[in-house]
C-alpha cells in the first residue's frame, strides 16, 4: 500500500545501521535473515526446482540449466524487488518476474513451473532456518566450551548456594557452571534435532501439486535431495507446526540463555562481586561515574532474550491460519522469525561475550559463604546431629542454634560449641567436620562429571 | 500473606464451579491439576523417596514402610494444607509437617530425608505433567480418528481450496481432513516424546544432594525407577528448560488445534455452509434468534487455544530464575502450568466435540466451487494451454479469459469457448477435461494415503 | 561484545532494505525510530539541557551556546557511534564523547553537565514517542475520514449482521463503518492523551539530581519547557509505567486496527464478496492464479498487528527493573519500542490502504442478506407476533417457521404465509413489514450520527 | 461438548480449593469473578433492563416489578446453569430460561426484552470490572500508605543507589519508597479513570437495538443510570477496545507491582540484607534449612505479576473479533479477564503483605554504602574538583583515584588525600564535604515531598 507513490523519500534504513542489530543481534544472523539472503535462498529454490523437474522429466534439462544459470542473486536489484513486493503482497511474484526476464527465451516458460509463491518463500525459509540454527548452535557450543572450562577449573571453588536469593547450602562454582553447561548442551541437542526436521515446501497453489500432474511427489523428493532438506509427508503451507516448533525451541533456548545471563548479573552485583565481565577499553563504563564497571554483556543478553520471547507467541498463534493460506498469520512469520532469530542470536552472542574472559573471584565467594556466620551449615549440622538425636530433635536444635547465633551476632560454630546437647552428640573434630562446607557437597563432583560427559558427547563429531 | 487473619470469609471457590473449567477445560484435566492431585503426587514422591532410600541403605526399611503407609491423600486436609502453604510460601512444608505427624514415631525422622520442598513439588509436577500429557494424547488421538474417517470418506469430495480467503484451486475435503490428521499425528508424536523425557527432581536444598552423602545418585536412580520417570543427568531445580519444552510443545499443540477449529468455523459461515457442528438439544442456539446454529465447539476451542498461548511465554520466561531457586519464576509455574494444561485440554476437547458428528455438505462444497464461474480452473487451463502456447502466453491468455468472464458475468468455459486461440489449442473434450476440477487434483490422493499411513503408525501399539 | 574484533565484515544491513519495513511499517515511522533519529533527539536533549542549565545559572550562557552550536546530527558518524555503543552498552557514552570533541574548548566541561546516559536516552525516547504518536494519529485520522465517508454513503446499505459468523439480524454497512469510525476515534483520543503526558527524564546517575545541587528541579522545569514536554513529578528512570502505558495504548490500537482489517478480509472472501480492495497494477495478484485478487492490505495489516502485540508484554514486563536502573529490562525497550511503533504504523498504514478506494458491493450485500431465505428476520417476526401471542409463544412459533422453511428449502415468508396462527395475528401488509429488513434497523441511524459527531469533535482543531 | 454425557464424574473443583487462588489471588477478587458473581451481575442487568424498559414505556411497569422480584441469585442453581451453559456456548441462555421460569406468568414474555446474550454478559462484565477495579484500588492505596510512611520515616536513611546492580550514587531509602509511592499513586489514578469509563452494553442481537424500535437509545440511557455505569456512544459488542484498555491498565499495574516486589527481593538478599519481610509463625521458612527467612510475599507477588502479564496480549488480541460477535476472541475474555484480575490482585495483595511490617535496616544500608571504599562518591568528588580543574580533568582525576583505591584496596578518601592535585584544589574540610554521602543527595528531599503531595491528592476524598 505504501508504494503507491504517496511517499516519495527513499527508504531511510538503506543508509543506516539498525539499532536492534548493533545491540541485540550478530552481523552473521542479521545477514542470514536479510532480504538479500531471502532472495538468494528463493533463487536456490527456483534453481533446484528446475533441476528436480528436469530429473523427473517434467521440464527439459536445457530449461533447467538455463534457469539455474540465471539464479544468481547478484543479478537482481533486491531493493526494487522489495518495492514491488510490498505492492504485490509477496516477494515471490516480483522475483519470478525478474528471474524470468533473465532466463533465455526458450526456457522462460519453465521458471517456477508448478509452484506457487508460498513454495518459494517457505522453502527459502527452511534454508534460512537451517543457517540460523547453525549459527545458534555454534554460539551455544562456544558457551558450552566456556562453561566446561569453568566447571573443571572451579570444581572445588566453594560458594553459597542461594534459593530465593537467600543463602541455602554450600555449592561449588564448578557445579553452577556445570548446570549452565548441561543447559547449553541440551539446547544444542534440541536445535540440532529441529535442524534435522527442516523440510522443503512444495504444494502448488492449494497444496495438491496439481500442476505437476502425477509427478508431484517425485519432484518433491528430488527437490528435497537437491537442497539437503527433508521431504515432508504432506505440504505444510497451512499447517505451521513445523515452524512453530522451531520458534518454540528458540524460545526455550532464549530463556535458557537468560538464566545464565541473569546469574552472572546477580553474581556481579557490588555486594556480591563474585564475578566480573572481562574489562576492555570502552566496555561497561558510565557517562557519569568513573568507578563503574557494568555487566554490559549480561545486560544485553537479558534484553535480547526478553525481545526474543515476545515473538514466540506470535509465531505459535500464527498457526491458526485460514484454510489453504492465512490472511496475516503466515505473513507475520516473515518478520517474526527473523526478529526471533536475530534476538536469540543476540542473547547467545552476549552470553558468550560475558563468559569470555569472565573474572571469577574464589576468595570473595568464600568470604560471602562465611559472612553468614556459618548458618549456611545448619542442615549439615542437623544431619550430623540426627543419628544421636533423631532428625526432628536435630532440626529443632539446629534452628535454635541459628537463632542464638543471629541474636548474638556470632557464628553457628560458637553457638554449637556452647551447647551441651551438641557437645554430647559430637566431639570437636566431628563438629568441625560437620561445619566444613567442603565436606558437605554431596554429589557435586559426580554431577560435574556428568555434565562434562554430556558435553563431550555433543562435541564429539562422530556422535552428531 | 492473606492468611494473617485479615480476611475472614471462607474461600468462595470451595462451594462453586470454576467458569474456566466449564467452558475451557475438561473435568479430567482439571482433576489432574487440582490441589488434591498435587498433594497426592507429592505423597507418591515421599513414599517412593523413602523406598528408594531404604533400597540404597540410607534409611531403615521399616521407616520406609511406615512412611509409605502414611502417604494416603485421603488422610490429609487439603484445604487446611493450602491455607498453611499460602503463608509458608510452599505447599511442601505443611505437607511434610502433616505427613510426619501421621507417621509412626520411630520413622518420623526419616520423612522427606535429604530432600527439599522443591524436590517434592517438582517431582509431583513431573507426575502431573505425565498425566496431563496422557490426557491430551488421548484427545488428540480421538481427533486423529475423526480426521482419518473424514479423509477416507471425503477422499473425492471436491471443494474450493482457498488462499487469503479467495478461491485458489480445487481440493478435496478429504485432503483438508488429511492435513488436519497429519497435524494431529505430529502433535501426538511430539507430546509422546516429551512424556518420555519427564524426569524426577532430586537435589536437596541447593542441588548437591549433600544430605545424602555419597548415596545421592543411587537414591535418585532408585527414585526414578520407583516412579517410572527418567533419572536426569543433573538436578533441574534451577534449569527449567525441561518444563519450558513441555510448555512449548503444548503451545504448538494449542496453535495446531486452533488451526482445525478456525477452519471449521470458517466452513460453517452462513455464506459458506459446507460444514455444521452436530446439533444437540440445547447446543448452539441463540437467546434472541431462533434460526441460529452456532459453531459452539469450534468457538470454545478457539477461545481455549488463545488462553493457552497466553501462558506459554510466562513459562518460557520463568526459566531465567535466580541462582539455585527463583524468586517468582518457578512459583509462576505452579499456576501457569495448570492453566496451560487446562486450556489446552479445553481446546482439544472442543475440537473433538466439533468433529464428533460433524455435518459435511458435499453438495454445498461443489456449489461453492462452481459459483465462481469456473475461474478457479484458470491455472488448469493455463497448464493445458501451455504445451501449445508456452507458459507465459498461456498464463496471459488465461488471465484475459478470466477478466472477460468476470466482465460478462459468465463462466470461464464460455469465455474459453469463444476464444479462437483456445479453440486452436484445445479441442472441446480437452477443454472440458482442462476445466474439470476432479481431473486437476494432482497428488491429493497420495497425500491422503500418506497422512493415513502416518496415523496408523502412531495408532499401532507396537510402534509406540 | 561483538565489536571486539572477532567479526570483521561490515554490517550487512547498511547496504540493504529491511524486510519488516517494506511490508510491515512506513518509511516515516522507520525514520522516526532510526538510529539517526535517536542520535538527533539525544543531541536535542544535550542542547536543551545546556540552555536550561544556563538559564538556571548552573553553567555559563556562552558554554550553552557553544554546546548548542555543536549539536548538529550531520556532524556525527552514526555508524561509528553505534559501533562504540555496542561495546559501551549504551549510545550515550560515545555520543557525549563525540559531542564534547566538537565543542569549543572552554565549553567542553559543561557538556552533559549533571546528567547521566539514561537522561539523554530517555528524554530522546520521549521525543521519539511524540513523533511516533503523531504519525499514528495522522494515520488513524485518515482511517477515520475513510470510515466516516463510508458511514455516510452506506447509511442505508443493508447487509447481514453476523454473530459467530452466522447471520443474525440485518444491519447497514454504514453502521459497521460507524463502529469502525468510533473505534478509530477513541484510539486518536487515547493516543493524544498519552502524547500529552510525555515527560522529560532528568535525574542524574541515581535519580537524585545530585550533581545539580539545589538547582535540579529548576533545571528540569526549564528543560521540559525547552523541549515542549511535561515536567514529571519525579524522575522515572526506574519506574517505567509511563512508557508501559504508551506501549499498552499502542497494543490497544493495534488490536483495534486488526478488528477493522479482519472484518475487511472476511467481507472480501470469495463466498461473501461484499467488499474488495482497490485494484492497482501489481497489487494482490498470484504467481500461479491469474484470476485472484487478494486482500493484500488487510492481510499485511493483520500481520503487522500480530507482530505489534508480541512486543507489548515485553515492555510491560520490563517495568520490573532492578533498583535505579535495570539489567536488561530497560535495554529491551531500546529495540522493543521501535519494533512496536514500526509494526503498529504498518497496521495503520495498511488499514488505511485497504479502506482507500475500497470497492463496496451493495447488491451483493443485499443478495447475501436474502440468500438465507429471510430467516434472518425471525426475531423481527417474533417481535411482530409478540403483541398477539405473547413473546414466548411468538418465539416458539418463529422457531417452528424457521425449521419448516429450512426443511422445505423455502423462505420464512412462505412458511409464515402458510401458517394459520401467523395469518390470525398479522395481515399480509403487516407481515411484509415485519419481514422487511430496512424496517428493522432500530437505532442504526442514530448510532451512525453519534459516531460522526464523535469524529467531528476530534477532527475539529479547536477541540484538540 | 463435554456435557453430552461422555464424562460422568462430578466436577472436581466443586469440592476443592483452587491453587491459583490460594497463592496468587485474594478471596475477595476470586469472589468478584466467580461464576456466582457473574450470575448475580447478569441478574442485576436483567432487573435493571426491565426497569429501564418500563421507564421508557416499552414494557409494563408490573412486568418490570415481577422480573425484578425474581432476579435473586440465591434462587438459581449456579452449577446447573453452568452445566447447561457449556452446551449452549453461553451462560446467558440458561440464565434467561431459568429466570423466566421464576417470573410470574403474565410478565414472563418481558424477560430479557430486546436484549441478546452478549448484552447481559457484557454489562455484567462491566459491573464485575468495577468491583475488581475497586478492590485493586483499595490494595494500591494500602501500598501507597505503606510507601508514604516509609518515605517519611526514611527520608534521611542513606543507602546505595544501584544501576545495573552496581553502586552508582548515594540515595535515601525514603526516596526509593517515594518513587514506589508515586508509581502506586499513578496506578490508582489510571485505574480510577478506567473505572469511570465503564459502560453498559446494550445492542440487541446485532447491535442495532432493533427489537426496541425507536426506544433503544432511551432504554440504554435509563439502563446506564440504573446501574451507575456510563452510557456508551455506540454498543461495543464487537469493538472491544474498552475492555482491552482495562486489561492494558492492569498489565501496567502488574508490572508496576513487580517493580516494587523485585526491589524488595533484591534488598532482602543475604549479601544485601537491607530489608526483610516481617516474620510470622509459619511464614517463609524452609523444609530443609532452619536458618532461612524467605521473602515469600515478594516472591508470590513476582509470580502473580508474571501470570497476569501473560493474559494481557490474549485480551488485546481478542479485539480482532469477527463481524458482530467473535468466534473465540470474545469468549477468551470470559476466562482471561477473571484470570487477569485474580493474578493482579494477588500481586497487589502480596506487595501489600511484603510492605506490611517490613523490617528496614538503616545500619546495614550505611554499611553497604561504605563497603565500596567510598568509590560511590567519585562523581561528587568530580563535581567538587571541577571548578578548579575543569570537568574533563576532574573526571579523569576521579577515575584515576578510583583505580588507585581499587588497586590498593583502600578508600577513595585515602587516595584523594594522597594526591597533590586534589590537595591543591580542595582543603581537608572541602574534601570531607565532597565525600559525605548525606551532602550529595541533590533534590531527594524535594522529590519525596512531591511524591507525598501526589499521594495526598489521591487520598483526599474531595479530589476523587
Amino acid at each position: 500500500m505504501r508504494m503507491r507513490g504517496r511517499r516519495a523519500p527513499p527508504h531511510p534504513r538503506q543508509q543506516e545501521p539498525m539499532e536492534a542489530d548493533e545491540f541485540f543481534t550478530t552481523p552473521a544472523m542479521a545477514a542470514a535473515f536479510s532480504p538479500a539472503a531471502r532472495v538468494a535462498r528463493m533463487l536456490e529454490f527456483e534453481a533446484a526446482l528446475a533441476r528436480a523437474e528436469a530429473g523427473a522429466g517434467v521440464i527439459p534439462a536445457e530449461a533447467a540449466a538455463a534457469i539455474g544459470a540465471a539464479c544468481r542473486p547478484e543479478l537482481l536489484d533486491v531493493a526494487a524487488l522489495y518495492r514491488e513486493a510490498a505492492l504485490a503482497g509477496t516477494p515471490a511474484i516480483p522475483l519470478v518476474r525478474m528471474l524470468t526476464a533473465r532466463v533465455a527465451e526458450g526456457a522462460r516458460g519453465y521458471v517456477h513451473w508448478g509452484a506457487t509463491s508460498q513454495d518459494a518463500i517457505d522453502t527459502a525459509l527452511a534454508l534460512q532456518l537451517r543457517a540460523g540454527l547453525d549459527l545458534l548452535i555454534t554460539d551455544l557450543l562456544a558457551i558450552a566450551d566456556a562453561c566446561a572450562a569453568l566447571a573443571e577449573r572451579h570444581r572445588r571453588t566453594l560458594m553459597a548456594g542461594r534459593t530465593l536469593l537467600q543463602h541455602a547450602l554450600p555449592i561449588t562454582f564448578g557445579l553452577k557452571a556445570a548446570r549452565w553447561l548441561a543447559l547449553a548442551t541440551r539446547q544444542v541437542a534440541e536445535l540440532r534435532a529441529r535442524r534435522g526436521q527442516l523440510a522443503i515446501q512444495l504444494g502448488g497453489a492449494a497444496g495438491t501439486l496439481a500442476a505437476l500432474g502425477d509427478r508431484g511427489l517425485d519432484v518433491a523428493d528430488r527437490l528435497a535431495a537437491e537442497l539437503g532438506l527433508a521431504a515432508p509427508d504432506l505440504p505444510w503451507h497451512a499447517e505451521r507446526d513445523r515452524v512453530a516448533a522451531v520458534a518454540a525451541a528458540l524460545g526455550v533456548a532464549a530463556g535458557a540463555l537468560a538464566k545464565i545471563a541473569g546469574d552472572l548479573a546477580l553474581l556481579a552485583q557490588s555486594e556480591v562481586a563474585e564475578v566480573a565481565e572481562a574489562a576492555a577499553p570502552g566496555k561497561g563504563g558510565s557517562s557519569a561515574l568513573p568507578q563503574k564497571r557494568n555487566p554490559v554483556d549480561a545486560t544485553a543478553a537479558l534484553a535480547a532474550a526478553r525481545l526474543a520471547l515476545g515473538v514466540v507467541p506470535v509465531i505459535l498463534a500464527a498457526q491458526a491460519g485460514e484454510h489453504e493460506r492465512a490472511v496475516g498469520g503466515w505473513q507475520a512469520e516473515w518478520a517474526g522469525l527473523p526478529d526471533l532469530f536475530r534476538y536469540t542470536a543476540g542473547a547467545a552472542a552476549h552470553v558468550r561475550g560475558a563468559l569470555d574472559g569472565l573474572h571469577v573471584d574464589p576468595a570473595r565467594m568464600r568470604a560471602n559463604l562465611d559472612a553468614g556466620g556459618g548458618l549456611i551449615m545448619a542442615e549439615a549440622l542437623t544431619m550430623a546431629l540426627a543419628p544421636a538425636l533423631g532428625r526432628p530433635a536435630a532440626q529443632s536444635l539446629a534452628g535454635e542454634l541459628c537463632a542464638r547465633a543471629l541474636a548474638a551476632g556470632g557464628t553457628l560454630r560458637a553457638a554449637a560449641l556452647a551447647d551441651d546437647r551438641v557437645r554430647a552428640a559430637l566431639g570437636p573434630a566431628a563438629l568441625d567436620r560437620a561445619l566444613d562446607p567442603s565436606a558437605y557437597l554431596g554429589s557435586a563432583d559426580a554431577l560435574i562429571d556428568r555434565a562434562l560427559a554430556g558435553y563431550r558427547a555433543i562435541r564429539d563429531p562422530i556422535a552428531q
